[in-house]
């Protein structure tokens, strides 16, 4: 394999994607916003409960993937689907979408993730997973040859529910660390940061990570404050982390020990569905940041891609982001 | 079952979709804008060549109900899946758009229909179907009362293509006619109506139909002629028939012996996927025409539903379009 820019590791997931209305979320006991873990029961039983669905691939590294691939970078996606139908439609849409995906997929045990995602009339999206065939993601999935030549190496904080994902990453993580490469974690959600808060600070204190992708939300579980400032003031003091805290329509602020650069959120007409903001803001970040653009204009294409993610249903591109970018001035 | 407004027949199929570029069409031999009937190795080798793929229920007839039911009409839908996974999609989203769906699924024989489409940057869709389990809809899957409670019988002239389905349409619209129901056919495809144009216009001179679906490109079939005026002149000739013929961006034209009556097109900011354009047409002309709204009304209501559906990849309408018309002062 020739040199990679991003290699993402993450649970592999097809969305089923439904509007529904916020006295839905209430009587159906969801926690509006937030990811939560369901078995394939519960799941079956959300299901029957959802409005007419649209189904498409996801996963939240799966989604940083694909959205580095449609800016043009070279990218590569290390997860586990089952070999059964919705399987077969994860490997064929991020294969289609440009990056290259070749974890082994599992021929028994549970099925091909799914995630149940309602999206109320305010755009905001609250998802359910069944991590199924994720489950069964090990170190020994990771080639050492490929994480070697990554410039980044881009982890979900979601592939700490997987009992073995974990080890995969750790491993990853030595791996690049051991050739000079860098190392990104994102926070992925606040209950999930809620799960795993120890760990991931000792992660960030250790040096093992580099960069660090959370909303707001996810901070304030990280240092377990309510106050931004607060929250900002101890993301500064991780020596040597650089922080990328993105703020819906507040824009976000890219935090290191020398300064906080605000940049703005892109504007947009309506907000459809935010599945997958998070995800596209980190990979136009990365696509800048793998070119080694300034902190601004790798931000400004985060906040572009994530503003063509909101504009539509479901958490993969539909436009040729590298083209968007240029239309918009942010690449040439 | 209580009263209905329309009962449609059609073809029970689960669309993908992905984009496309304009001179992929070409190399696949793909005839830009029709749909073409492929059979399941065609299917796979499509599908290998589409990009990531977006997946949501479709079927022309189908989309025309779940879009009445979507504007508050009692709709109902007669089509055949197999008991699989897409099967299974399919009955819960057209169910979940609120339209009845009682047809026996098969549990053997060929899978559920697909539909492969591709979407250009113009956002025209080029569809290829497997018509699968379509192919075992027979006239004894028609409930007699089912039918004559229902104010029009809708149905889609793709039904021709498998070979039971006409006999299924034929005793309904026997049925619907006895009961001094309407009769609706709409036209599908040019290249369905250069199939089929005998039988149709023998349909349409025998008085079966009462009002006819069709755009531009499938009226000049129909008729044989490439100039509107000739064909919209043979239109008017046809006598007790009710004709409206939809012509994209301009507009559509309500035909009767009496007059001709145009309403212009609903302004769109972005047409990002035709799929369905049609279909949904027609459900808001069938919203109008069941409450006995003047013609204007109900063509203003097709314009509108056409408008949403175009804005978004898929054939299933993503807002209340009862709600959605009356924000435009077109229902009250």
């Amino acid at each position: 394999m020739t040199a990679l820019d991003v290699l993402g590791i993450g649970n592999a997931i097809v969305d089923t994607i439904a509007r529904a209305e916020e006295n839905f979320l209430l009587s159906a006991g969801l926690s509006k916003g937030a990811m939560a873990l369901v078995d394939e029961s519960r799941a079956a039983a959300l299901y029957e409960n959802m409005g007419p669905t649209t189904i498409i691939s996801g996963g939240s590294a799966a989604n940083t993937m694909a959205g580095l691939a449609s800016l043009g970078r070279r990218a590569c996606f290390v997860g586990k689907v089952k070999n059964d139908a919705a399987g077969a439609e994860f490997t064929h849409d991020i294969r289609k979408a440009g990056v290259a995906f070749d974890t082994a997929s599992a021929t028994d045990g549970p099925a091909t993730a799914r995630c149940l995602i309602f999206v109320t009339p305010d755009g905001q999206r609250t998802m359910n997973t069944f991590l199924g065939a994720c489950q069964g993601l090990k170190a020994d999935d990771i080639d050492d040859g490929c994480v070697s030549k990554a410039k980044v190496l881009y982890m979900e904080g979601y592939l700490w529910d997987p009992p073995g994902a974990k080890q995969a990453f750790l491993k990853a993580a030595k791996i690049s660390r051991e050739n000079g490469r860098k190392v990104a974690l994102s926070l992925s959600d606040a209950f999930c940061v809620d799960r795993y808060r120890d760990e991931f600070l000792a992660m960030i204190r250790e040096g093992v990570i580099d960069l660090l992708f959370a909303n707001e939300s996810e901070l304030h579980a990280l240092y377990q404050t309510a106050d931004f400032e607060t929250a900002m003031s101890a993301l500064r003091d991780e020596k040597h982390l650089l922080g990328i805290v993105t703020r819906s329509d507040k824009g976000c602020v890219v935090a290191s020990a020398r300064d906080f650069i605000a940049v703005p959120a892109y504007p947009v007409d309506e907000v459809v569905d935010t599945t997958g903001a998070g995800d596209l803001f980190a990979a136009g970040f990365l696509a800048g940041y793998t070119q080694n653009l300034p902190h601004e204009r790798s931000a400004a294409l985060g906040a572009l891609a994530a503003a063509e993610i909101i504009s539509h249903v479901g958490a993969r591109p539909q436009k040729d982001l590298l083209q968007l970018a240029r239309d918009n001035n942010i690449l040439t």
